[in-house]
């Protein structure tokens, strides 16, 4: 492997600074633990952010997207000149991510990060909105896994330094991940059995919609693909060989934003398969993270117990760009609202329960 | 039972128009069914409000409080003053209630429908806030339900009314429902187990923290409560035999929103026991029902269960005052944001499905 200077990721201190912070949540005027995860995520978010009273600065949707090689063997229900037109989509703003990122009020960045042909012109009936779009392609596209690597060496580092480049570039404490890449439940599906163990079999799904048909052919490929990189055992290695550009590039910014110290909130199972990646480069990656959408993508439930954690949402949603995250985002802002917002026992004059003197 | 005019609520036609606005979906820049549960949800919005392009005017959170007479007999891990306490904190800006309206913009009602006693002046450190707040108590609390029925007819057609006018007096066409009442986990599996015929201990839980011995009691309590308004089967009966006002106004409110074809966005558990009550009486209420949080309270997944319906979010909440609806809140406004502002598949030149002709 090409040569990759990692950022440094340190744990974070979730002894007695999270024990301080649980304290102020349990002197709230609300009974110890009533809001439930909301106070894991206060928790966390302070931990990330360092401190008792965490504001989000200019949260940012990072949305990578990259072509697969693999996608002209029909592992998609979509045809592969999809992932460019839906580039053009997002920052016309009339995606789903776009309406979304509007709608929360996210700065919105889309990476081509190695899409395939031209991005054509945005749809006409969208409503114009301010977004960034960086075009750094590491190549057009990612080369055809069943036949050899999907990326090489130097294209794997390039692809990863694109995602640290682009954090190092974006404002704020707080990074919303997506992708797009017709194609990359493949790679993702792939690199979820290869670095968590579980079979292939239990990894593979309908991404956003294969037919019965559709999905034995995926089976059937991917396991010639497993197959054909059975020696490609590392995290770096697994993600040249099954790629994509997208991926590598989401794996870059997870390790620059938790060396920074950003919140990063994790979409559904392709920005997961990315956090495997750098997970098993940085463990200590994961504080940064809280989880947004469970996917019903099978793989998604082994990567999500291989790394111990639980999405917030769970709404049905197949459809990727970084939606389960931005519907996640209210919800992260909401802890943070009420851990600096909510009134103490003492202060509201509100009794604790009965026997007790105040809320603890 | 005093006369009560209950208000019409017609059935919302789900048929033809409902099947319009899917192909409006459908043909949005996104896999068929990509956005999962929002789909639905953005269906029933624009069913209730009788458009293909809803648009939400000053959503409203109307919560409604009143204190139990049961209360006095140790049901709850908090004292009954509590409630006058949070109340007043609600009012003064530092509940989460409070925090969670502002963070949304959602305008704050709060109803005093029987709180016991005087509410005190507010929190000195919460943010002030814009609330309105309504006394219009029709008791001093409701009586102890154990010694005999917790309302007079009179009073819970007074309480009714309450929620209903309360509901002709506000704005817009969104109501996010939300409730406070120490003690009124026990009505509301009271409420739960006459209206589903479940068995009362399948609706009983710790409410917001009772310990074993808390449960025990509460437990036999309940059963005590139960056998002696054994003949209340009715769901007007059932409201005055169990209480409480503030379940009553919230019961009046579901329905007068129904009417009016507001969209409603119904809490936890004791919100849940309230639209039990509005939907025996008036059936079509549910349409106008969006689900936000689902409670651990053992009763709320019988309640669910015999409506049929699924909430939207389940965080482990245990605090009621309408935090589990204003959570999900976001959630609603997402899937009318998606179904106003995504391009179509036309309109963007994005690709459908291989093999198809577009989105179809």
């Amino acid at each position: 492997m090409t040569s990759l200077e990692l950022p440094l990721v340190d744990d974070i201190d979730d002894g007695a600074f999270a024990a301080r912070l649980q304290q102020v949540l349990d002197n709230k005027t609300k009974p110890v633990g009533a809001l439930g995860r909301l106070e894991a995520l206060a928790l966390r978010v302070g931990c990330i952010l360092g401190s008792q009273a965490p504001v989000f600065e200019a949260p940012q949707m990072l949305v990578c997207a990259g072509d697969h090689g693999l996608a002209a063997r029909g592992v998609s229900a979509y045809p592969p000149e999809v992932t460019a037109q839906m580039v053009a989509n997002f920052i016309a703003g009339g995606a789903a991510i776009s309406v979304l990122a509007r709608q929360h009020g996210l700065g919105l960045t889309v990476v081509d990060a190695g899409v395939r042909g031209t991005v054509p012109p945005g749809p006409a009936d969208a409503a114009p909105t301010a977004v960034a779009r960086l075009v750094r392609p590491v190549g057009p596209g990612t080369a055809d896994a069943s036949e050899g690597p999907a990326m090489s060496p130097a294209q794997c580092v390039q692809a990863l330094e694109l995602g640290r480049d682009c954090v190092r570039a974006l404002p704020g404490n707080a990074l919303v991940l997506g992708e797009m890449g017709i194609g990359n439940s493949s790679a993702a599906a792939l690199l979820t059995a290869r670095l968590t163990g579980a079979p292939l079999d239990d990894c593979i799904g309908r991404g956003t919609g294969l037919d019965d048909a559709g999905l034995a052919r995926k089976r059937a490929l991917l396991a010639q693909v497993a197959a054909r990189h059975a020696g490609a055992c590392g995290p770096l290695e697994a993600l040249a060989a099954f790629g994509g550009f997208e991926i590598a590039a989401l794996a870059g910014a997870l390790l620059q934003a938790a060396h920074e110290r950003r919140l990063v909130v994790v979409d559904g199972f392709i920005v997961t398969a990315a956090l495997l990646v750098a997970h098993a480069l940085r463990p200590a990656v994961l504080d940064a993270c809280v989880f947004a959408h469970r996917s019903d993508e099978a793989g998604h439930a082994r990567a999500l117990a291989h790394l111990g954690v639980e999405p917030l949402l769970a709404l049905g949603l197949r459809l990727g760009e970084g939606s389960g995250a931005a519907l996640a985002w209210p919800i992260v802002a909401s802890a943070v609202a009420l851990l600096n917002g909510m009134a103490s026992f003492e202060g509201a004059g509100v009794s604790g329960p009965a026997g007790s003197e105040g809320g603890a």
